[in-house]
């Protein structure tokens, strides 16, 4: 069969000055884990299990006369157990020299991260880590969400500061429930993060108010990093935590370093909390260590162990590779 | 993250005569509307909202030696309060010199309206016009349909005349009832429109049989419009409407006009019905304005406000970009 | 509107060694089918319809620097009287040299079925015959599918050799019933497939053991087709089928032949049963013929008539373009 081959790496065809841009992009991840829990992170009983992801995202833009940039994004994502791929709500962007704003399903200042630091404990091939926010707040949806959760997204960035706020109406058109997904809890939710990059330095801050649209679920952080040298880094991040169902889940601070030689890097967490969401776990100490390796051409092998609040262990590895 | 960032306006790169293409189109929008009726067109309460489109069309071809192009065409479409995108049902066609046909997913010749004139008091951000036809009939699905609709459509261009002619079967593979959405109305529509474009002139008609597959509802309509110059162009339309559960529709009939100075265009309308479908509305006239300023790139700011024949107000304002 | 097109047969544009591709590839089919049975392949009655389908292939890879090619397929198809289309379960590839091996959503030995001799009847527009195996064995699945059923797929080639096996877990995630589509039969199954191809000699051989997870239901076939010259060659596959419902299948023998002349091709085939999967059918032998005609550019007119087991007529034709 023929095939339409096309490609690649950064390469950009424009023609004239009213230009159209469609990227795809994304990348796909597969590989082994284990978890000494009864119960596995699909809601099965097996202890071991095949970890599957393909995202793709689909991003078409244009740029008027005064150099404005038009956008919107559609993602389509495959995770494990799933039966089948539906396309997400969209994304719609505009983008003007340090500028940058998004409508509709948005990414909200705390899950945009510019710097980083409100996940830096998150390694190996999913992304995991125990030092994450226990708190409800909203991000951007990958798969079939909430039709009725309209937000916006702005960000200016300027030698090396970014600041970003964020604001979700869960309840945007008043369908009064028709539309599966709408939430009980519609409060508007208010996000903002400052972040400064600059030498071997980096420091964020951020807050939420009314997270995931509940009523007095106010999440704020602060995190560091510095750079030792070319090789090693390291940081802490502290999260004042929200609320869930009323209780108060106290705060999260969590300590990282990384360390890199060549193709490899080595990453380790410690986290600590001071209050859990639902029973008392049997530790208020979590840890973990990961490692990548970079094969080139947007390839890289993940490992990680990690061992969570109820003393289980969660294990993975495998390869991701972009494109 | 690499990316892989494939363009652009009218770029066709081709390999050969046995040249297959894949091009990627469609367009965004979003805004603000406003309503003063109580029900919002998503069906709330609320009374202003974001408006959010976004339309991909993955159209695949391929040309035979003869010089005959076979292609199909799927659409993904996300719209305000969606949860989720699918793909639609699939459009076949056949083009060869002035000879274009479709089967499966048709637009019907009503809905592709090559003159324009059926839908002429269409203005602003989301093509809005109650001098739109009240009647029922078949278009061309963007999102999930029904599977046991099937068309054919063909349309043949000449020296500035378009004869257009559509069939549909929405009862095709006689599943009785299995499929989701099949229409208890199950009588072929058959469609016709021919019009002429030349010089300063414009004019259309067209006629349906057995509109929606509903047995007796035809509509036909006569449109013309002139250009009076570079500037200004004006137009009538009247139509003949169907009939909806027995009743008849009587006749929709609308003046319009445009005017078009450099990157801006304002079109203002007046329509007027002798009947109406459900409940007798407050007034038989309603009418709008709209204006789109072209930013280039293919980007337009676009704004409307419409009185319709409840004596409702409807306004909306924002951006559309074609890629 | 303005449209990105891109193309085309073979065209592939990388940037340096760390080079990601993307290619949408696949095919439209649309003609007429007809049957002498009272149930069309659809579940309706009509007895003449419109046959339709759309496939489309989204296939990113990227290569590791030491030329290992990592990538991910979706697959968005449509056929007939589908209302929506959504994307599939992804598959992972992984490609070295003579090696290729999947992970997922994957093709079985038996389905992939690289010497085509399973396979070896079908013909027209469906690639329908019904020589084909009466068992139950797994196959990539185009559309929504069991979410808990992952495999893994490899393939050798050397010297005109090739050797495939899978393995598939229908219940992999253990999610006790709880995704759609999961399925009581919950062994897994084994496929193995060799293949020779040779000057004017094809021969293959293969076996699942416990296809469809069915605990028992062993499948095995051996095949071998000779070119006579350059316009003939025939051939004959022997299925030793497995159990559907705790009853034998017994066996399918079929032999073809396919005749081709410039670009005009017809395939005939005879094939014998002696059981049956469920009543006794009025015949135990089926034949068809089936003609194709090339046109160029991924363009073909194709056609068939087919007599099955109940002695009904199956006839089909239409054009099939690939992309």
């Amino acid at each position: 069969m023929k095939k339409l081959l096309i490609a690649s790496t950064a390469l950009v065809l424009t023609a004239g000055a009213a230009a159209a841009d469609i990227s795809i992009s994304g990348y796909g991840r597969f590989g082994l884990g284990y978890t000494s829990a009864d119960v596995n992170p699909m809601g099965g009983a097996a202890s071991t299990w095949v970890e599957q992801r393909l995202r793709l995202n689909i991003v078409a833009s244009t740029t008027s006369d005064m150099g404005v940039e038009f956008g919107a994004k559609m993602r389509m994502q495959y995770d494990d157990s799933n039966t089948m791929v539906a396309g997400n709500r969209a994304q719609f962007f505009v983008s003007y020299e340090g500028f940058y704003a998004q409508v509709g399903n948005i990414t909200t200042a705390l899950d945009e991260d510019t710097a980083g630091l409100f996940y830096a404990t998150e390694i190996g091939l999913t992304d995991t880590g125990f030092g994450d926010s226990r708190s409800d707040f909203f991000a951007y949806e990958s798969k079939a969400g909430n039709g009725n959760k309209v937000g916006v997204y702005g960000k200016y960035t300027i030698s090396g500061v970014t600041l970003e706020a964020s604001f979700i109406n869960p309840d945007h058109y008043d369908l009064n429930g028709v539309v599966a997904g709408s939430v009980a809890n519609d409060k508007t939710e208010t996000s903002f993060v400052a972040s400064y990059e600059g030498g071997p330095i980096t420091v964020a801050a951020g807050a939420t108010w009314n997270g995931a649209g509940i009523d007095g679920n106010d999440v704020w952080y602060l995190g560091g990093k510095y750079a030792f040298n070319d090789a090693f880094s390291a940081g802490l991040t502290y999260i004042n935590e929200g609320e869930s169902a009323l209780v108060d889940l106290g705060s999260t601070t969590s300590i990282y370093g990384t360390y890199t030689v060549g193709a490899m890097g080595v990453t380790a967490y410690v986290a600590q909390i001071d209050n859990y969401d639902t029973a008392a776990p049997k530790s208020d100490t979590s840890f973990g260590i990961g490692a990548s390796y970079d094969l080139g051409g947007g390839v890289k092998l993940l490992g990680a162990v990690h061992r969570d609040y109820d003393e289980e262990t969660f294990a993975e590895a495998g390869v991701k590779f972009a494109f």
